[in-house]
């Protein structure tokens, strides 16, 4: 499988998950998870231009446009230029692209991949630069930056224009094909803990089977978001449970790429959250006893997982933003 | 370089080196590590039989014999049953070994490879042990075990008469073939911080002078014993500093590998010490700012970095008794 090159690439990230994340859900699972299933593993170094600790608007800036950025920056580079993501190279070219979240669409990983803004917190203006690319697939949180906005625009009627297939809900059983957007709750999605159920599965599972039908090939960028809050709020129980949803993504795009054979999967993290460290646990009940030493993020480097072909390039030690042109090469985006 | 056996392994080993700590170490060092030279990278389980969080008793046994143990084993299993070592199997082979470190050479994690006995604490047993090997090169601290012992033996006499040269001090510069037991401090050696200057990088290649020697190949584990007591004293500039001093004999180790093309380098930690996270930092002027959870272990999955022919195996997230196997299959060892 080395020297083939993948026709898609699937982006998983989870949002904060260092490695004491990753082992606190190992350790809740009973000692194992998806992600155990990969063999390429590197790590990346992930400081921002102005900051030794990104937050996560420089770490997927970085991630979608190759460049080191400013925390808080959209798309931007560190002189606040736009730069082109991943997504929009790849529509460039002909594949289907789509944005998977558990948080408002609008949030910062997401749209790095697909808005340039200076600051992270303008939601509505990303929410605007949503209708400029013809990203196929949307699905996430965050719908009242589309339809509830201070300009009187509704942003999904836009969309209905466009032609995509506008949901309010996750009820996307009878949709078979693309473009679709939708955005199951009007602000960021609930917890795992309060029943948010297998929405990130389902919505992987869709994105998949709709970007899956383009024979040019597709970019999916699908987060885990909350694992990063559950750091935030230093609650070891969030965490895990947002871990070990993630993880089920991760397995359904494996088994999806180990039976379509040119996908390249590549799953990793911003940054990790709270300072987490496992001061206890239990293999076997699944108990896990964590500690933190902030509410903020650190700046340690973070491991990078992949699959399929083209994952040999993800071994060894690198910036963040060398992600990016390892996917821009793997997909030959940006070539004739 | 792939499909080639390796007829050398050098197993670098930094007691408590976790993330955080190497991530530390490349910040204090502008950004770089000799490590970032690996480009296979995995990550080990490491819980003991009896604690979630291990000790490096345990640790290097599970290395050292291929048996998950209980915290404070030196070479015994979990049913405490004397187990046979990778410095044993080497030896029995005819292979060279050797053991480095910049503890008492009785510590948990050398005395792991050579001794079986059911505590840690027991050093001068541990001493006994080192009798009935006949190991090529011991580079470390914790003479006092040898020669001031309750029993009233000398064993730097046995040592002698058996035919080793036995060293006080690191003044081996004349010494140019093995058997070199080679014990430079009464106890622990200092920190790097108190003066111990190049000891560990002097110690590595003396060792590899000697035992590349044996055309067979040879076996042997170095340790950088103090980035433990780093995080054990929750100081970040104690972690620093013995971390980049580390990193020297992995350079030189990894120069070795690459002038050599028989020789696997295996680069891995125990466990992590301390829950230290990196709350700030600046590439350009080395500062770290670090802040820890425990003055304990914490039980964090841990990286393995491996290079050279036979590193491939290494790849992926496996239990730390699994690096025996590698590490066995890879110098055929117990094979005729």
């Amino acid at each position: 499988m080395g020297q083939k090159a993948p026709k898609n690439v699937i982006l998983l990230i989870g949002d904060g998950m260092g490695v004491s994340q990753i082992y606190a859900g190992l350790t809740a699972n009973r000692g194992h998870l998806n992600l155990e299933r990969m063999k390429v593993i590197g790590f990346h170094k992930n400081q921002a231009s102005d900051n030794y600790v990104t937050d996560s608007a420089a770490g997927a800036t970085a991630f979608a446009t190759g460049k080191q950025t400013y925390n808080g920056a959209i798309g931007l580079d560190s002189l606040k230029v736009p730069s082109v993501t991943l997504l929009e190279m790849a529509e460039q070219k002909g594949l289907s692209t789509g944005l998977v979240s558990t948080c408002d669409i609008t949030d910062a990983t997401p749209s790095s991949f697909i808005a340039h803004q200076l600051k992270r917190s303008m939601h509505e203006e990303i929410a605007l630069d949503f209708m400029k690319t013809p990203v196929d697939v949307v699905i996430g949180g965050g719908r009242k930056y589309f339809e509830k906005r201070k300009d009187g625009m509704n942003l999904l009627d836009t969309l209905r224009k466009k032609g995509y297939q506008v949901q309010s809900t996750l009820d996307v059983d009878g949709i078979t094909k693309g473009p679709l957007v939708a955005l199951y709750a009007e602000e960021n999605p609930i917890k795992v803990m309060e029943g948010r159920g297998d929405a990130l599965l389902k919505s992987t599972k869709k994105s998949l089977e709709i970007l899956h039908q383009n024979k040019k090939g597709f970019f999916v960028m699908i987060e885990g978001s909350q694992i990063d809050w559950g750091g935030h709020a230093n609650d070891t129980d969030y965490i895990i449970t947002e871990m070990v949803d993630f993880d089920k993504s991760i397995g359904y795009a494996l088994d999806f790429a180990a039976k379509d054979k040119e996908t390249l999967v590549v799953i990793t993290a911003d940054h990790e959250t709270g300072g987490f460290a496992l001061m206890g646990g239990n293999m076997k009940t699944g108990e896990v006893k964590g500690a933190f030493t902030t509410k903020g993020h650190t700046g340690q480097m973070i491991p990078v997982f992949a699959y399929g072909p083209g994952a040999e390039v993800f071994g060894g030690i690198y910036n963040n933003y060398d992600i990016f042109t390892k996917i821009k090469l793997a997909l030959k985006l940006g070539q004739k």
